[in-house]
């Protein structure tokens, strides 16, 4: 699986670098999910810079895309040059987006009249574009989902990884990361946030094998 | 406040940017945390290459240091040379280490025989550097704490932010990066976590503002 995490200019650190963190625990898999941006470099909301590890023509070619949020994803969504490189296939695709991601997600055609998850910031800007915005960490419709709070990222990611390679896998990604003493507790409630409540498993694993 | 969070080549990306978004909500009250390297650049386990926002020197000035873990963590706690250029005073900073991160503070002299938290893999050379490690997602001991699990990596930036601008702070940071429909109960776990539950905030308050 190879998952483009579209990262522009401003954005936020966490919902970025979590989920590829999560995502590249399945790196022994073949998986790979990689900083994909406009330019060679990108630079985050509080001045880090980073090497694009791919350029936008790879969204359209990843098995999942992700966007995160930044400060400056208001301005991106009026860039109908940018909008227009950006060539996702949510018959074919996984995509999720959180936070002012929504935005980019909404203004790409992609939501519609579904609920949707965003921020206190971005709302208006999202109901704007005629989405209903649901108070929820992660929501799923089909192949798209949204979610907030950058601390949701890794319910996006496990989201992705239960769909691509089965709930087992998610919940032994999400063990990984979460924190010491409280692993078990954590897992859960990710894995309910998803709408795969724990001893699901291995039901929905075999039928998103098969 | 300045802050540097060390960061070396194979670095766990949740570690150090967790913290670094965390600990830059504070930005307008002159907070600055950022990416501290032994080089120009630093290339993280999944092969993100960042670029560095200060050298090692950095460390040394910073009002509090935060060490992140990494698939190499090992190689550094055997590298004399490294070590050295590392300069802490636990007596005038904060000090924080998550899982092998752990391993680097125990070397420096900094944990002593006071129990700590690290990760499994990382766990027999802590213990083999004489300190006692515990089950838990994170303990302080004065001016130094340790974490582990990469999603405690909130639980360190706020203790610091406690520690140096007082728990309401902590509380209002943690509030801002909790996923939505979730921000009560996660600001609520992670102060019980670092040992400030919620409403004990305004007395310690005073007294770290004192």
């Amino acid at each position: 699986m190879r998952i483009a995490i579209l990262t522009f200019d401003g954005f936020n650190e966490i919902d970025s670098f979590v989920a590829l963190t999560i995502l590249n625990r399945l790196a022994g898999q073949g998986w790979s999910a990689q900083i994909t941006s406009p330019g060679a470099e990108v630079t985050s909301m509080n001045g880090v810079t980073v090497r694009a590890q791919q350029g936008l023509n790879f969204a359209a070619e990843a098995d999942a895309v992700l966007i995160g949020s930044g400060i400056r994803t208001r301005e991106y969504a009026g860039d109908a040059a940018l909008l227009g490189q950006i060539r996702l296939d949510p018959a074919r695709q996984l995509i999720g987006a959180q936070c002012s991601g929504t935005l980019l997600l909404a203004r790409l055609g992609l939501i519609g009249d579904l609920p949707a998850c965003t921020d206190l910031i971005t709302k208006p800007w999202v109901v704007d574009a005629g989405v209903r915005v649901i108070d929820a960490p992660f929501v799923a419709h089909g192949n798209v989902a949204t979610a907030c709070g950058c601390l949701a990222a890794p319910y996006l990611a496990a989201w992705m990884i239960a769909r691509l390679a089965g709930p087992a896998e998610a919940e032994a990604a999400l063990h990984y990361v979460a924190p010491v003493g409280e692993k078990a507790e954590y897992v859960a409630r990710a894995m309910a946030a998803i709408g795969l409540a724990r001893g699901d498993g291995a039901g929905n694993r075999s039928a998103r094998r098969s």
